[in-house]
């Protein structure tokens, strides 16, 4: 069955892992936490235990790299029972200002994408996670000027994407949205009848893993390279 | 002089320390936090030391309780030339989470001024800080059905408020902003031609204070408390 995307006035993309590289820095930033603790535990059980507290935290901190990294310090204290030392800590406290502060790796295409979309659409950023840090990587990427503007929602759920279409001021229908993650840019735009269009991205964070049940039923596009927009929506 | 009100669109409110308590729990904090420390300097040092470490992360991690609680951790491994505690800097993590789960306490008046506006302008919330813990206030304080929608701006800074009023969609002599802070919710404001209310809270933050000097020539009113708003926009 063919999707009809004529209607579409809005064209909405996920900024993480769907316009440039992210998941990637915080898997390094794993792997660098667990190797430094991996005098009190193993590596693989480390990184299970770090999971596990950013889901406890996520409540409280929410997404993005700060509340990651206050998570990791927690992590360091519990895991090795307060035997860690100050140095660790100080370091983790650098791999997140690292994280911040690294430069935007724009994924294959984006640039050549956007500007042809833009001259047909409204574009918009529609992202999680931390605002100032959104903001600046979207400065830092030079893709600015594409996008109508940025919208950082606490959470991506459905009730997030139908304020978001009231305060745009447009019918479900008449959105599309584009990003990486099944659970967070594609199904719950199909649930409240919007339109969505999945680009997986290699690495996909272990919150945003969906079932096959969930998936089931829903009517969406998946294409691997973002350049295959150009066809679907021209 | 008068101040003409009668173009007014949108009054946009800020949140911390304007519409509920905020600037008291950091005071708090800051106060918790010197005395842990308390063996290593003098709680003024500490106080001023924390100030400096606050202003040296902002930007990269902007405002908000997430990035003042990485600031404590820093500063009380640097404080303590890297003998502090676990213990101590797992209840630095444990001042903040309690600080994000506070109730919200209003401040007087709030909900009759809200009340009685919303049935003549389309009232925001414009508030920086931190997106996920400013919604979950919002939510709360039981404020959100006066509320058009919430902003959240990284900065407030007069290119924040004039991207904000393009947004809306409004001239700037149709905007009204009402806060605590001359430096973020006023000046900014009367610079851009748009109109401005000052509303002091008992507790500045050291990095919104202004000197006189910013204050010259600025046209805008000082109310002492919200309930004025009442007489003046009616």
């Amino acid at each position: 069955m063919e999707i009809d995307y004529s209607n579409i006035k809005v064209v909405g993309f996920d900024a993480d892992d769907t316009l440039w590289v992210n998941e990637t820095y915080f898997r390094d930033a794993e792997l660098e936490f667990a190797k430094m603790l991996s005098s009190f535990e193993t590596i693989n059980k480390i990184d299970q235990e770090l999971f596990k507290m950013e889901m406890k935290n996520l409540s409280v901190y929410g997404y993005g790299v700060k509340g990651f990294v206050l998570s990791m310090v927690e992590m360091a204290i519990e895991l090795s029972n307060g035997a860690v030392s100050n140095q660790v800590i100080s370091k983790i406290l650098n791999i997140g200002k690292n994280m911040i502060n690294k430069p935007v790796e724009l994924l294959e295409g984006v640039e050549e994408v956007l500007e042809a979309l833009s001259k047909q659409y409204r574009l918009i950023v529609v992202t999680k996670g931390d605002l100032l840090d959104q903001e600046r990587k979207l400065e830092k990427s030079g893709l600015l000027d594409y996008f109508h503007h940025i919208e950082v929602l606490s959470d991506k759920h459905e009730n997030n994407y139908q304020r978001l279409l009231k305060h745009l001021d447009i019918a479900p229908t008449e959105f599309l949205m584009v990003g990486n993650s099944l659970k967070s840019d594609v199904l719950p735009l199909i649930n409240i009848k919007a339109k969505a269009i999945h680009v997986p991205f290699h690495t996909t964070w272990a919150h945003e893993q969906v079932s096959d049940a969930d998936k089931n039923g829903k009517h969406y596009q998946t294409i691997h390279k973002l350049t295959d927009l150009l066809s679907l929506l021209n």
